[in-house]
C-alpha cells in the first residue's frame, strides 16, 4: 500500500518536548508516533500505531507457535477477587481505585492473575482439559508514583500477559519453557539481544520466575553474571555463604571509647589509630558490623522498624530491600523513629536504645540487645543479620553507648538474630552462588517477564480439576508478561541517531520512505513510478509526495521518522536513476528506477 | 487455518446464564463468546474476539475508503478537557470518575470530542491541514444506571469514533456526508438493513444528527417514517404547528363542578354527562388540557419542576421529555413535589396551588395562574405547553379547585405559556414534519450515529485555524460513532434459531466447521483431507476433531457455535462423500470429498 504524505495525519515537531526525559520519548513525540495527554498516558497516532501492530503481530504469532489462545479481558475489574488474593490492599497507591454509581469497588487491572483463574475455574473440571495457555494483549494501568521516561514506564501500556494451567509440576515447566522459548524468538524477531536472569518472583508471589533483560549501559536495572553461566538481577542474587567458624580460642568481646566515630570511616580510623589489631594488620571497613534501622511501610498502612547488621563495607541495596520485605516499601528511619525509641523508654535499661551511629546488636550491661532474643518488651523491633554474619565471626560494633563500640563480638556467641536478610549491595567479584566464578554487575532493561507462580492463585480461588484418579487437585499456573508499548520505547531508545530514530525492519511503519525532491514534475512522476513498482512488489509504502516542501525539510523528516529504506527521487531521474539511502549506515546508493523494487526485494 | 477443537479454549453451555435478558447474551455466553465479569462488563473468548475482530476489520478498510487516519487514545483521561466543555457535570452519575495517588481528577472516557479537539489544536493551524478526519477503535466506558442486555448495553464497550475537522461548513457537510456513506457501505457488508433517521443532537450539543437504526420488532428504539421518505427517531420528530385560530366569538370560559374528575376519562365522561357540548357533539380527551407536573434533574443537582400542558389524549414520552429538558434527567413529580406546593404556600393566593388532579394555567379568582406571566413569586415554576395549543384553541382543563374545570379556556386570550415544548408522544398517522404525508412508528435498534458538533467543541477548547486571508477561524467539528460490540450483539441478535447462533459469513468466526462424526479412523481420515483442502483453498476452518465425543453433541455444539457452513463427515465417507449442512437453511447436500473445496468456493 501506498500513504502519502500529502494526506497523512502527521506532524513532525521542530523542538523536543519539554517533558521528555529519555531519547525514546523525545524522538516518539517530535516524529510524530504519540503524543503525551497525562503523566504516563499517552495517545498514539497513525505512525506508532503501524508500530505497536508489528510488534503485536510478532507477539501474537509466537504465542499462537507456543500454543496459547487469544481472549481478551476487560480493564475494568471488581473489586472481590483481587480482595481474595490479598493485592487490593498489597497494591497499595499504585493501583487505580474507583466506585461505580452503585457504590461497589472496581480497579482498573494492572496484572490479571485473578479473572483468568476465574475464567479457568468458571469452565474447565478435569486433568483433560490441561494443559492450556492463554493469553491476551491488552492495556494496563499502575498509578506509578513517578511516571517517567515517556513510554517506559506509563501508567496506561499494553500488555501481552499469558497464563498457563497444569496439574502436575512437571506440566508447569513445560508450559513455562514454552512460553520462554516463544519469548526468545519473539526478541530475536525483534531484534532485541536480550539475557534471561534469575530474577525473584516478588509481588506476584510465585516460586520462580525469570527475567528477559535487554544488556544496555542505559538500563534502569542492574543483574549480575558469571562468566560460567550465572545470571540474575540483583534482587534475585543469593549471597554464599560462609562456613561457621568455631568459637573456641576467640577473644571475649571489650567495649572501648571510640569517640566521635558515628560513620564506619571514622570508625575504622580511630580503631587502627588507637585500639590496632592484635597481629597487626589493619582494620577495615569489613571487620565492623554496620547496623541500619529501616522502616517498613506495609500496604495496609502498617509501619515497623527493624535493624539489619551488614559487613560495613557494604551498603543497603534499595531493590534488594524491597524484594526482601515485599510488599512492604522500604525506607531509612527517620528522625522521629530514632526520637520515639530514644534512652529511658524501656523501663529497666540504663543507657540508651537506638543510639544513632552507636547502635549493635549487644549492649555492655544487658548483653543481647537487640530483637526477639533480647527482652521481650523489645519484640516490636526485629534483628536481621546478612548471611555473610555466620556464627564465629568477630566484630567491630556499636556498644549502645554513645561514643563506645565493643570489638570482638562474635555472632553466635555473643549475640544472634531473627533470622537473615539479603539486603547488602552486590558487587563485581562475588561469587555466584552456583558456583560458577565471580561474578560482574551490568546494567539493562527488563523487556519480559515469566513466573511460575505455582498455586498460590488457584489455592486462594479454588481453581481444581479432577485428576486421573478421580481425585480433586489445585491447579499450578504461570504468568508470563512483555510490556507492548514499553518494548516500542526500549527499541526507539536503542535504534536512533542524533538526527532521528532508525527502525529496524521487523517493526518499522512502512518498508520504504519514498522522497521526491524538488518542484520538477519528472521527478514527481518517477516517484510515483517507484512507489508503484515497491507496492506491487507487496511493500508498504510512505511516499512524500508534498509538493511545496523543500528537499532539506523531507530529508530531515525521514531521518526523524526512521523508516529504515528510503529512496530518494532527485536531478538523477534525468538519467533514470535515483537512490536508495540506509538509513542506518548513511549510504546512499544509486540504482536505475527499473530496478529499485528488485534491489529492495 | 485449521483450529482444532480438540485443543481449542471453548466450552459450550447446556444451561442458559442466569441473567441473561435477551437473546444475544444467552447464545453468546453459552456458545463461548463471553462471559460476564462484573455488570456490562465482558471477557472475550477466542470465538468472541474473532468476531469482533471481523467487525472491527470491517469498518477500518471503510474508514480507510472515507480517507481516516487511525489513532488511539487512552481510556483514561484527565478531568480538565471536560471541565471546559461542561460534560464532567453534564455526564452526572454515567461518567465513571477516579483520582490518582496524587489526588487529581481522572475519567474513563465515554466519548472523546475534546482530546480530539486538543490533539488538532496541538497539531495543525492553517485551513491547508483540512480537512481531517482521524478515527479510533478503541472501549470506551458509561456507567448506565441499569446495565442489561448483555452486550447491547454494556458499561465497557468497544466503539469505532470518528472525528472530522473543517473551517467552513460546506467542508462539514462533504466531511459529515463521506462518513454517512462509509456507514452505509459498512453496514450493507455487515448485511444489517438500515434506516437513516433524524436524531436529536442530544448531550453532543450538535447541530444536525443522523441515526442509523435497524429495523425490528424487538428494538429498544421507535421511530417514526412516513411513506414519503421522512424518517426520524421519536425524539427528533417535529410537530406540526396548526394555525392559530381568532378569539372573535369564542365563548367565555366557565368555571363548572366536576367532582371526582381527577383523571381525563372521569373528565371526558363527567363532560358529556353534565357539561354536553352545545352542538351536541361528544367530548373527547383531545378536548381536554392536560396539565403534567414534571421534575428536572440536573447534572449539577439541582431539581426544577415544570408544568407541561398537552392535549388529554397524548401521553407524555419519557424519550421526548429527555431530549427535550436535555441535560435534565425527566421524572414525574412525586408526593412531595405536590405537599410542598400545597394550599396556603403563596401569600395573597386563596385556594390550592398545585391541587393533584385538577391543575390548569388560569385559576377563577386570579387569572393566569402558571408559569412565569403568573405571578413573580410563582417563576420557580414554569408553564410549558405542547406546540398544538395555539392561540385560539379552546380547552377544558383544570380550574385550581377541588373538583372543578374551566371549560372553554382559550389559549392566548385566557392565558400564555413560557415557552413550548415536544414532549407528547407521537402517534400513527401523525403528519409528518416535512409535507410527505402521515408517519407510522416503527422499532429499531441503533447502529450507528453520526453528529455536526459544529464548533460548539472547538470553541470552548480554542481550536482555530488560519484561513485564505491570514484571518483564524473556528473549526467546525462532526463525531461518528459506531458500537463495535453493540452490532456484535445486534447481528447475535437477529441471527439466530432455537438451536444457536447463524453468522452472516462477512463475520463469522470461520468460515467452515468441519465435523468428524462416529469412531471410524476413516472418516476422520477424510475429514483431514477436507479440512486441509479448504486451508489450501484459503478457508478458515474450525474442526472438530475431538474423537470421544458423540455426534449428536458435535451437531449440537456446531448449531449452537453458528458457523454459517458445516461438512459432516460421517457414514458416507464409505462411498466417498460428505455432507454440506447449511446451517440457515438447514438443507444438507451431498458432496463427493473430493468436491467439498470447490463447492464452497
Amino acid at each position: 500500500m501506498i500513504t502519502r504524505l500529502s494526506n497523512y495525519f502527521l506532524r513532525t515537531l521542530r523542538e523536543d518536548p519539554s517533558d521528555a526525559e529519555v531519547t525514546s520519548h523525545r524522538l516518539l513525540v517530535r516524529a510524530g508516533y504519540i503524543r503525551r495527554q497525562a503523566p504516563g498516558v499517552f495517545a498514539w497516532l497513525p505512525l506508532g500505531l503501524r508500530v505497536k501492530e508489528k510488534i503485536e503481530r510478532i507477539v501474537r504469532e509466537e504465542m499462537h507457535n507456543a500454543g496459547a489462545h487469544e481472549v481478551h479481558f476487560p480493564a475494568l475489574l471488581p473489586r472481590e477477587p483481587y480482595e481474595i488474593t490479598g493485592r487490593w490492599e498489597e497494591y497499595g497507591e499504585g493501583l487505580f481505585r474507583l466506585k461505580d454509581r452503585k457504590g461497589s469497588d472496581y480497579l482498573l487491572a494492572p496484572t490479571h492473575e485473578e479473572v483468568f483463574t476465574l475464567l479457568v475455574k468458571d469452565l474447565y473440571n478435569s486433568y483433560k482439559d490441561l494443559p492450556l495457555s492463554i493469553y491476551q494483549i491488552q492495556d494496563k494501568y499502575r498509578d506509578e508514583a513517578r511516571p517517567r521516561a515517556g513510554l517506559l514506564r506509563g501508567r496506561e501500556f499494553t500488555m501481552k500477559d499469558a497464563y498457563s494451567f497444569d496439574y502436575t509440576d512437571a506440566g508447569l515447566d513445560a508450559s513455562y519453557q514454552a512460553q520462554r522459548d516463544a519469548y526468545e524468538r519473539i526478541f530475536t524477531r525483534l531484534g532485541l539481544e536480550y539475557v534471561i536472569v534469575k530474577a525473584d518472583a516478588g509481588a506476584m508471589g510465585g516460586s520462580k520466575s525469570e527475567e528477559f533483560l535487554h544488556p544496555t549501559p542505559i538500563g534502569e536495572d542492574t543483574f549480575v553474571r558469571s562468566a560460567g553461566g550465572y545470571a540474575a538481577n540483583v534482587e534475585a542474587f543469593t549471597t554464599v555463604v560462609p562456613e561457621a567458624i568455631p568459637f573456641d580460642g576467640l577473644a571475649p568481646a571489650e567495649v572501648l571509647p571510640t569517640p566521635d566515630t558515628a560513620t564506619i570511616q571514622t570508625l575504622v580510623d580511630a580503631a587502627n589509630a588507637n585500639h590496632p589489631r592484635p597481629d597487626g594488620r589493619p582494620w577495615t571497613a569489613a571487620d565492623t558490623l554496620k547496623n541500619v534501622v529501616l522502616a517498613l511501610r506495609y500496604p495496609d498502612g502498617r509501619r515497623e522498624l527493624v535493624v539489619v547488621g551488614l559487613p560495613g563495607d557494604r551498603e543497603v541495596d534499595q531493590k534488594r530491600a524491597e524484594a526482601a520485605f515485599s510488599p512492604a516499601e522500604v525506607e531509612p528511619a527517620n528522625e522521629d523513629d530514632f526520637k520515639a525509641n530514644e534512652p529511658g523508654l524501656f523501663d529497666g535499661i540504663a543507657g540508651v536504645y537506638l543510639t544513632k551511629g552507636y547502635i549493635g546488636p549487644w549492649h555492655p550491661q544487658h548483653g543481647q540487645f537487640l530483637g526477639e532474643q533480647a527482652f521481650p518488651d523489645r519484640q516490636n523491633i526485629r534483628y536481621l543479620l546478612d548471611p555473610r554474619v555466620v556464627p564465629g565471626t568477630g566484630w567491630i560494633t556499636g556498644a549502645n553507648e554513645h561514643g563506645h563500640h565493643v570489638f570482638g563480638l562474635v555472632a553466635g556467641r555473643d549475640f544472634t538474630a531473627d533470622g537473615f536478610v539479603e539486603v547488602a549491595e552486590v558487587r563485581d567479584g562475588d561469587p555466584a552462588p552456583n558456583g560458577s566464578g565471580p561474578v560482574e554487575l551490568a546494567r539493562g532493561m527488563e523487556i519480559g517477564h515469566v513466573f511460575q507462580l505455582g498455586r498460590k492463585y488457584a489455592e486462594a480461588l479454588g481453581l481444581k480439576v479432577l485428576d486421573e484418579n478421580g481425585k480433586l487437585v489445585t491447579v499450578t499456573m504461570g504468568s508470563y508478561g512483555i510490556g507492548v508499548t514499553r518494548i516500542l520505547a526500549i527499541i526507539a531508545e536503542l535504534n536512533n541517531d542524533a538526527n532521528g530514530l532508525i527502525w529496524p525492519p521487523s517493526v518499522a511503519p512502512f518498508d520504504v520512505h519514498v522522497v521526491a525532491t524538488g518542484r520538477d514534475a519528472a521527478v514527481f512522476e518517477a516517484a510515483e513510478t517507484v512507489a508503484a513498482a515497491l507496492e506491487a512488489a507487496g511493500k508498504d509504502v510512505l511516499f512524500d509526495d508534498r509538493p511545496k516542501v523543500s528537499p532539506g525539510v523531507k530529508f530531515g523528516d525521514a531521518e526523524l521518522i526512521g523508516v529504515p529504506t528510503i529512496v530518494i527521487a532527485g536531478r538523477g531521474v534525468a538519467d533514470g536513476v535515483v537512490e536508495i539511502w540506509d538509513r542506518r549506515t548513511g549510504v546512499r546508493t544509486p540504482v536505475a528506477i527499473s530496478e529499485v523494487a528488485e534491489a529492495l526485494a
